[in-house]
């Protein structure tokens, strides 16, 4: 019995790994998790409550569209990024995974190629592992995607499809230049390609200001943007959303439908209601203000307890600080020999977060999930475990 | 800017049409919806009601794995179903529509065979078309599948994968007899295939005894079990579950996982808690009560109203009672052409619920959703509108 090909692809992702862990003491920096303590619980449950309890049970049902106040809310929060899009161009998600694999599915037949910032989010992989593409990457400045590499592929190769987070590129932090965002769109428009905007995390700035989305520079409908309540509302919502042409909306939506019929009624009400109920900005400021004091402590800690070869970034926003080790050290070994089962930490190793996979002295730290005390005990066993590894930096 | 293969495939499967009404007077037979007053909405307000005030906040976090006590549960269900299932055989989905997804992602490359009977539930058709497979349609018979014919198919070409709906097959109604499981069995282990058999319908019996599953007779691992709460319990549920080998779930997961990351751990642990504390049989009885009179209903009401060309049956079970009119008769051309504008009425045409799509004279009605009040009035307009139609039903 042998499975398709996608299902090779897709299983050796690397993207179960990141739950990985030893035991309920294991302190992970891998998962991109939100802060346990931040779900606005309270609300939240009001917000079930009222919809559940209100006599109308059509929110247990099938619904033959999406929530129209919901989309009609999501089209002000994207006036407010600059984006005109109306309630038609709106599609609700299973989070913005599920976007990231629609997208895939609308564009791309096997063989066909898509650009990736590299390293990049390894969940975006995954998703495009299972239309069997062609991957073409291109590397993260610290302004965001090397644009003159960009244009070499764009050039060279067929390209249908540009991923990208301009904003707290995961993994790395990096937030994409202004100018950057308008040239690759103007790539896009000489090239024909689209560009899906991955935006998961834009809500979560830290320090700095705003830059303009990509979606605001698109003047011929080549962008796809993402969106998602993840982060800042609860992951169990499972709602994201994406933006785009009425066409393309609605072939996405055909899409959808031929995966999971529909996302749930009942959360898109709840979501709905707890957004008319309650100011999420001032929810959003509040998981802001711990993210970043979350953040600064990781730093901070890094700094005491890390060997001096090890650089790291201090991000202006997301959920992940990114270690580059020496050339020569592999992070995967490490996690497996020493790390996990030795200090018991965990972290996401660099090797899958590169379709190429051949980079293997990068890591992904996440600083949301865990406590003040794990942040600060897992940093200093992670120093610890590098002094103490058998390796070039403990010379 | 041109999109995959699949997208044109997948718009064109007729899912959507499903869903197709004039205005909020149209009496619908088309769609596979429950009857809204049957939710049990003070339970499962209940259940929502105690998981997200208990304190928790994990219901509202990602989870690494699913919910165990509510996979412990299934596997309860499905040994009185004479599946010995493990809850490491079990996995959630988003409603059956995802696990019908999912199994086609696993299964198939491009080109490859599906054997689907003839006629099949077009969401299926819709999600098999996302990986482009070639398409072997079976006659249903009476008592299921012909199995010479697929006896036939499997011989002259290359077949991953067997889909079947073997009770109150959606849309016939029919169900399979228990000789023809054990030997649609028998073929898939001589010719190495996997059976996908579907049984979102199967606690919904209305009359005569319940025959064994297929996958009670699966010696070898190949048949994945398809389940969901959607029409038992809720639809906004979006909860569905399949039951395969260790290995086959694992690789399922994966592509799962890729596809939306998890389904919802607040969803999970509301089902659970509805299920521990109520008797859901007890709820399933009194739904099945409801819909057989209401099958009861709108068999009478197509037997007085109907011109005698229209066959029809009385199935034993599911949500629809199938029509089949002459041959020459073009039931899509009379729904947009005359049911649908003339006498507000919809029901599903059986054009695409063929592959071959050359199937006219069939159509589907769905019993469950509207009022009684609907199907009397709906049957009698349907009844009139085929008399004064311009049609060799006329003559």
């Amino acid at each position: 019995m042998n499975f398709s090909s996608r299902t090779d692809l897709t299983i050796n992702s690397g993207l179960n790994d990141i739950f990985k862990t030893r035991d309920s003491q294991t302190i992970s920096f891998a998962g991109g998790l939100p802060d346990n303590s931040l779900f606005p619980q309270k609300e939240l449950a009001q917000a079930f409550h009222e919809v559940i309890t209100n006599d109308d049970p059509s929110v247990f049902q099938y619904s033959a569209e999406q929530l129209l106040p919901l989309r009609d809310k999501i089209t002000q929060k994207m006036k407010r990024y600059g984006v005109n899009a109306k309630s038609e161009d709106i599609l609700f998600t299973q989070g913005a995974q599920q976007a990231l694999s629609l997208a895939a599915q609308l564009l791309i037949d096997k063989g066909d190629g898509i650009v990736v910032e590299a390293p990049t989010y390894v969940g975006a992989l995954a998703a495009f592992d299972a239309v069997e593409p062609s991957f073409y990457e291109v590397p993260v400045d610290n302004d965001g995607m090397n644009i003159d590499a960009l244009e070499h592929i764009l050039k060279h190769h067929e390209v249908k499809m540009i991923y990208t987070i301009p904003d707290f590129q995961n993994p790395t932090g990096v937030v994409m230049s202004t100018a950057k965002r308008k040239a690759i769109v103007e790539l896009a428009n000489r090239y024909d390609v689209v560009i899906v905007e991955d935006e998961a995390y834009r809500d979560l700035r830290y320090t700095g200001t705003q830059l303009p989305t990509i979606k605001q520079f698109d003047t011929q409908g080549r962008v796809i943007y993402i969106g998602s309540f993840s982060k800042i509302l609860a992951p169990a919502m499972r709602l994201g959303w994406l933006v785009a042409t009425p066409k393309m909306r609605a072939d996405l939506a055909a899409l959808k439908g031929s995966t999971d019929i529909e996302t749930s009624s009942l959360t898109m009400h709840a979501v709905n209601d707890y957004l008319a109920a309650n100011d999420i900005d001032q929810h959003i400021d509040e998981v802001r203000n711990i993210y970043c004091q979350k953040k600064d402590l990781m730093y901070q800690a890094l700094a005491e307890n890390l060997p001096e070869e090890v650089e790291f970034n201090n991000p202006e926003g997301g959920f992940f600080i990114w270690l580059k080790l020496p050339n020569n050290f592999d992070t995967e070994e490490f996690l497996d020999q020493y790390l996990l089962p030795e200090a018991n930490v965990t972290f996401v190793p660099s090797k899958n977060l590169f379709t190429s996979k051949n980079v293997l002295n990068g890591a992904r730290l996440n600083f949301t999930q865990p406590t003040d005390e794990q942040i600060c005990e897992g940093c200093l066993r992670l120093g610890q475990a590098l002094k103490n590894y058998r390796l070039p930096i403990a010379n």
